[in-house]
């Protein structure tokens, strides 16, 4: 089952040395979700050739114009192109209000149904589910109230061994019922077939973490634990820790602590700061204190392997810049 | 005294092609001027060099999408400048009600006074001059309310003759008088200068006439009669006349009829449906109703010289894509 991560921008605040604001686009099993989208969101996802027309949820974390102002044209853009399938907008209070009066001054009445449901700061809970996922919020402490994401598997069923299927003469309600875990018996009660011979157990369940502007939060590390990913802010490096704290935000070296303490397979850091043009001594920073770290580039697609499957699955382990996974 | 226009999007709608939303910078005598601003506007600005900062007024036609879902983003991209100058903004009523819902939301408190001023639909009045500019209201007719806006210069003083200072020996108020048009007495009541001997008549008064979406107005070719430079929309081919009047859209041929009905010296055609691809039939139909007739193609910025200086102060008519320009 497909999981990752596309980066669409990963600057702080305003555009610098060509980079974009913050934006991610998230596949998984095929469903695509935005996190967040500053302005010329759209064309980044032109750009890299993203299908727009399939996102149906779109989250952001925040009212700071660099994480929504793209918002509204993405979805006039969606308008224009006929759309008709139902949009969900999760954010923050007021997100609601500021489409709402645009969408009324323009006169717009909208293609498709757009359903925007406020997500308030507070404790971790469910947003959106469907049958193979959930995303959560992860409360987040910036300026103004701001939630990250969590994207989590739910857990999967046991996996067939294909072989078995013929070995055993597996019919579709046995397949059912031994994916459940349950063991397969004939009416005179014989065991016909032990569910443990014909699969193996579930892959584990994946996540990826979006934190997006905050201050360090350790307190986060209990919810994130284990992380297969994890986007975390890191706009300064650690020498302007007190800007960095002033502000709201994270350095380089927090970032990674947190990783460290939310046992996270992969770190991603982004939301750089305009005073850096070069990324270097950002990424030397925080894996100085997080060895599998990576900078949040744009037009790179992390993906999500299962563990046992992460020689070959992971396309940012072949990128030039990164560093083999470590456990 | 500098007078242009350069173009940063003339797309309609949305992004295609490669081509951008509507907007345009223009130059007077130093002084920058924003039409319009669609998405990504800034990232234009910078694509192109072009010194936002400098811009101190910023006139919206209309609220769709395209033409303004950029603003709020230069001017917090501004604010993190650290800009101090005051920047006015003019545009249709709800726009000031846009931008504060998201200021308030936001929680920023700008670096600089943000004066907005509502221009309502309704005949042609001034909304912003200066000594040498004023800018006037074209009312336009559009799916929702929308003007047009005419950047028309005043009067000039009449110009020296260089030569004049030494062969009569004028002095800083003999210029100020002759400049005016007055002639200069001896206290005997002797005529020691003549006017008409030091000074030739003012430069004739320039103008540019945006007019951005609207279908075809007939009765506006008198305000604009004689208009140096006349932007005119153009979304459509005249075979989708119907479909362009059912949209408050104009189609080239009509742009074209209504620069000759306004006697403009140059047409720039714009706001292309996304239906085209190539521009060319556009232009080639515009041509055979105006022969000077150029395309709004992003990053060309358009001179409109004094009339007895076009050969070299037109930068357009350099452009391989430009024609000899036609009085």
């Amino acid at each position: 089952m497909k999981f990752d991560v596309t980066i669409l921008g990963a600057n702080s605040a305003k555009f610098a040395h060509g980079r974009h604001q913050t934006s991610q686009l998230v596949c998984h099993n095929e469903h695509l979700f935005l996190l967040d989208c500053g302005e010329g969101t759209q064309l980044q996802l032109m750009r890299y050739r993203l299908k727009m027309s399939r996102i149906n949820q779109i989250f952001i974390t925040h009212l700071h114009g660099d994480h929504f102002l793209g918002l509204l044209g993405l979805i006039l853009t969606l308008h224009l192109n006929g759309r008709t399938q139902r949009l969900e907008v999760f954010g923050p209070p007021g997100l609601d209000e500021i489409l709402a009066v645009q969408l009324r001054w323009s006169e717009t009445a909208l293609s498709f149904p757009l359903i925007v449901t406020p997500v308030p700061a507070g404790p971790s809970r469910t947003v959106w589910e469907n049958e193979h996922l959930e995303v959560l919020t992860i409360p987040l402490e910036h300026r103004i109230p701001c939630n990250g994401y969590f994207f989590r598997e739910k857990q999967g069923k046991r996996r067939l061994v294909a072989s078995a299927i013929d070995t055993y003469g597996l019919r579709p309600q046995h397949i059912a019922m031994v994916r459940r875990g349950e063991d397969v018996y004939a009416d005179t009660g014989e065991l016909l077939i032990d569910h443990r011979h014909v699969t193996l157990p579930p892959h584990p369940r994946r996540s990826y973490a979006f934190c997006s502007d905050t201050r360090l939060l350790p307190q986060n590390a209990a919810l994130l634990q284990g992380a297969d990913l994890l986007y975390h802010e890191a706009t300064f490096l650690h020498e302007q820790q007190d800007r960095a704290a002033a502000t709201f935000h994270t350095t380089a070296r927090q970032a990674a602590e947190f990783a460290t303490l939310a046992q996270a397979r992969r770190l991603i850091i982004g939301h750089f700061s305009s005073r850096y043009r070069e990324l270097a001594p950002l990424l030397d920073e925080a894996r100085t204190y997080f060895a599998s770290t990576h900078l949040a580039e744009e037009g790179v697609t992390f993906d999500i392997p299962y563990p046992d499957q992460e020689a070959d699955a992971s396309s940012a382990a072949a990128a030039p810049w990164a560093e083999p996974v470590q456990a």
